[in-house]
């Protein structure tokens, strides 16, 4: 059988960065020419990253992808790259309106294009908005075999394209996609690829971007499936990697163009000659993926590493209470970024325990971060005295004075100031506005607190496995949780078990159940009452929440769009 | 020719509160049922609320809608307004999905029921993200008479239901919309309408909701337009308005059902005898659309006081500095909610000027809201000593110490707090994030500078013509705006020029035009380059602002979705 040499380039690309990302596509296909690929396959708009929100709509900037792409096909051949056939996505625009287009170079140039038929308009996306569905097909001969795509949702959708490239003859089916990461998404996508491979009738190969898009982060889990369904290369995820593989394939005389179904298809030969045969290389690694914990890890660290240096950040600045939740954004921060950038404050107030301060301390002596204190108690006593306030409105005041404090030293020395607020209190409201609330970007903003507590256990293990000093201190994880905002607080005192409370959320929130299905799901109608209301209720606060890493179904931001002004309350 | 009594009910329905909308269905029935009326119309989805947002996708929220609409037809008939068929949008779901409805309720039941077919998926809507397209047209016959409905974009999109309905044959076309206000929008509604009316070869009855709805506000203009275009009656804007009109119509013997077009028609029958003929009442007021400013004053003070009362709230409170934002929104703040409910701050620090103080309190001795000054000279002093603050830093920190002080009054009263921010500053960057940028809700968020000082001009003229005494002092107009967070500060140290400014932002942000179109359209180079930098770089303070009112054709908020982490630099 006639044999192909695949390269899937696994790559992080930057929205917006034409050049840079055009860089990023020529630097793989060298590095895929080098291992001797005469196809490499990158992500879904690998030209002008995923999402580009409404830089869509703009005229410019589809003008400038589209003359990026030309001039990519040229400086591809320019370095020497002019006979690997390389996939790449980029935004097009027609008569019709702007698409979400993927195109061969080859030769110095655009050689095939093709649009993403199923354009995905729930969760996260917006593609309706965007762009235009198509209907071609642009199917590439290459050394004498049929090489046809399908854009990401489309593989998803039953119907439509795959089972359009089945029906009219190919050898091999490659997969631009820009998938982001989700707990639990990857456990689909193999059988999701397993599957459609048979409806082609040709192996598959799935290619993802990794890195991290302001709320998004894309683990890439790049896939190479054959058509009975055998796993024949799968990419480690969360970096990025280049997987070259062989394979044998049927080959044929070139089938004719036409109408399959509701698809155009449209064939264009690159080189017709199948190659001599040659000795393949050995089978590629298949990555096993991650655990649960260490994917989601290596989740909330590629996403908080890229905002920060995607937005020209060099280093970070947030309160470290010693509580659970800023021991991880803590530790989160070092595997992101390096101890060295990472600049903890302790911001103690009279209500402060001893032990808040020690075990901050020692988070500090673990991780080598940079840590210093700033009381708040003088800060705090002058807006309390002025104002006269009282109760909430003096707790309040004492989390925006460190809100203060971190914007303060943000201004002064150039950190981004990180939240470090979980899911459960966002869900809740149990946060202050423009008081913990303040930062540019929130790491476990989509973390439960339960999760938090977990991935804290599963970081030590981890380092102690590696012969490591645990990075959080076992009095954060083990003590009562409490926002010592008044004498002895501690959380349950205003909150349910967070157990039970995160039952609740995974139910109402990612799971949009209502009032009925929760005491059908057993809770009780208090509970439910209350959880509930206070979930409702915060919905302002979410709205002025700074981003954060989307890891599970439905996170707080545009997967979930609720009205601030709302009389509905279930029950 | 037979007669028809048409109630067009343009009506302020609650995002989510059934019950309540419910009631205000059955009170505006009776009215019309009182002015002897046959038909009234509501506006879309006036039993759920516009925009429902994903409170669509919620299961049980979908039923309740359904619930509660069924209940209504029974309450409607208990209340004596069985024999009015009311035209009333809900949510409906079906084994296809979600459907944006309106239901035909007569004789205590449900008579006939219609799904949007045009779903809009562009600007502040998502439409696709929640429903399913309908394709069916139910026609209902009432007293001999056949009555057809558009639902909203149906109206707007060429071709689909309104020129099916033409060919079915209607004698009358009623459309429910909730479509929300844009300066210059109500210009293309009566053209639009009246073009429809003619395609329909009926007269076309146009029914808006009014209010606010979080960022949205709904102005109303309800139409009436003959099949020739004349303007029958138009309801005046952003009230609760009855419009009752007597209209002969055609009549005939009831078509066949069947498929027009995509369209599957279904025909019920209400009534079958003609209406004895009857004394028609004087036609009906044709109100004068308002002028623009005026448009855009009703609009902001409606949207602030939704947004307040729907919300909850009784009293606002914000910081008054003596410069045009702020003296703006106290005059729109009083408008909308009384002065007895208004709360303003002057906040001096080392910085302010004398005219800053004196100008406050001449605002408030000429609006009689409340008025109080809390110098913040002591708060800073804390923070800049303690943290070693100079610079931005510094100033940075005054505005934090409003927003702390506005945030503890609102804390210790329960005022919600206004932030006073204008579009031209949050366009550039141009506000302190936590600082002024403080707020639940910020009323001239969509409002450009060089339009603050109109509204300004315009409301005291507006005083003036009634005698009353002018709310905003000339100084605040007339004075260089400033900061006055560094000695002798004014904008134009920072900022281009505002007229020049807001040129450039009307054309990059509302127009979405690139670099070279700016260059095409006469400006200059290096002042593209510096807006459009500034813009681009605030995305992420724009991300945690609060809502408030959109008013042009493009508003911050879910109407411009850009990615913060972007490397895309137009030029």
């Amino acid at each position: 059988m006639p044999q192909l040499r695949l390269a899937l380039a696994q790559v992080n690309a930057c929205v917006g960065d034409l050049d840079g990302n055009a860089d990023l596509v020529v630097e793989w296909t060298r590095k895929a020419a080098e291992a001797g690929a005469h196809i490499v396959v990158f992500p879904e708009m690998v030209l002008t990253g995923y999402p580009v929100e409404d830089l869509a709509l703009r005229e410019s900037f589809a003008r400038a992808s589209i003359d990026r792409l030309t001039a990519l096909a040229g400086q591809l051949a320019d370095a020497g790259c002019g006979d690997v056939a390389a996939f790449v996505g980029y935004l097009d625009r027609d008569e019709h309106g702007k698409r979400n287009a993927a195109a061969v170079l080859h030769g110095g140039r655009v050689a095939a294009t093709q649009y993403k038929h199923h354009l995905p308009n729930y969760g996260v996306f917006d593609e309706r908005r965007y762009f235009t569905p198509g209907s071609n097909l642009g199917i590439v001969r290459v050394h004498g075999l049929e090489v046809g795509m399908v854009i990401c949702e489309d593989l998803w959708q039953d119907g439509g394209p795959i089972a359009a490239l089945g029906q009219a003859g190919v050898d091999l089916v490659v997969s631009p996609n820009a998938s982001p990461y989700e707990r639990n998404k990857d456990d689909r996508r193999l059988p999701l690829v397993a599957r459609r491979a048979a409806e082609a009738g040709a192996p598959l190969a799935y290619v993802n971007l990794i890195g991290g898009q302001d709320e998004l982060v894309f683990d890439g889990d790049t896939l190479l499936v054959a058509e009975d369904g055998t796993l024949l290369a799968r990419s480690p995820q969360f970096v990025e990697h280049l997987t070259v593989v062989d394979l044998d394939l049927p080959g044929g005389s070139p089938r004719t163009d036409g109408q399959v179904g509701d698809f155009a298809v449209t064939r264009t030969t690159l080189s017709e000659a199948p190659l001599a045969r040659y000795e393949p290389l050995p089978a590629p690694r298949v990555a096993e993926p991650l655990s649960d914990e260490a994917e989601v890890w290596h989740a909330l660290v590629t996403g908080l590493r890229d905002y920060v240096h995607k937005n020209g950040f060099r280093s970070v600045v947030f309160g470290l209470s010693g509580g659970i939740d800023s021991a991880v954004v803590a530790a989160l921060a070092v595997d992101a970024l390096g101890a060295d950038s990472v600049h903890a404050v302790s911001m103690p107030s009279v209500y402060s325990s001893d032990h808040s301060k020690s075990d901050a301390a020692d988070m500090a002596r673990r991780t080598g971060l940079h840590y210093s204190e700033q009381p708040i108690a003088d800060m705090v006593a002058v807006f309390v005295d002025q104002l006269g306030l009282t109760g909430l409105a003096e707790e309040n005041v004492q989390a925006r004075c460190r809100g203060m404090t971190l914007m303060g030293l943000s201004n002064q020395h150039g950190h981004l100031v990180l939240a470090t607020g979980n899911k459960t209190e966002l869900a809740v409201g149990y946060s202050t506005i423009y008081g913990d609330a303040v930062g540019g970007f929130a790491p476990i903003k989509d973390v439960l607190k339960t999760l938090v507590w977990d991935l804290a256990r599963w970081r030590n293990d981890e380092a102690e496995k590696l012969g490591e000093l645990a990075p959080i201190p076992e009095n954060s994880i083990t003590k009562p949780p409490s926002a010592e905002l008044r004498p002895g607080q501690v959380d349950s005192d205003s909150l349910p078990d967070y157990e039970l409370l995160d039952s609740v959320l995974d139910e109402y929130v990612d799971g949009d159940k209502g009032y009925h299905d929760l005491l059908a799901a057993g809770f009780d109608h208090e509970l439910i009452d209350r959880v509930l209301r206070m979930v409702d209720k915060a919905e302002y606060k979410r709205r002025q929440y700074p981003p954060g890493t989307k890891i599970s179904e439905k996170a707080f931001g545009r997967d979930r769009r609720l009205p601030i002004t709302s009389g509905w309350r279930e029950g």
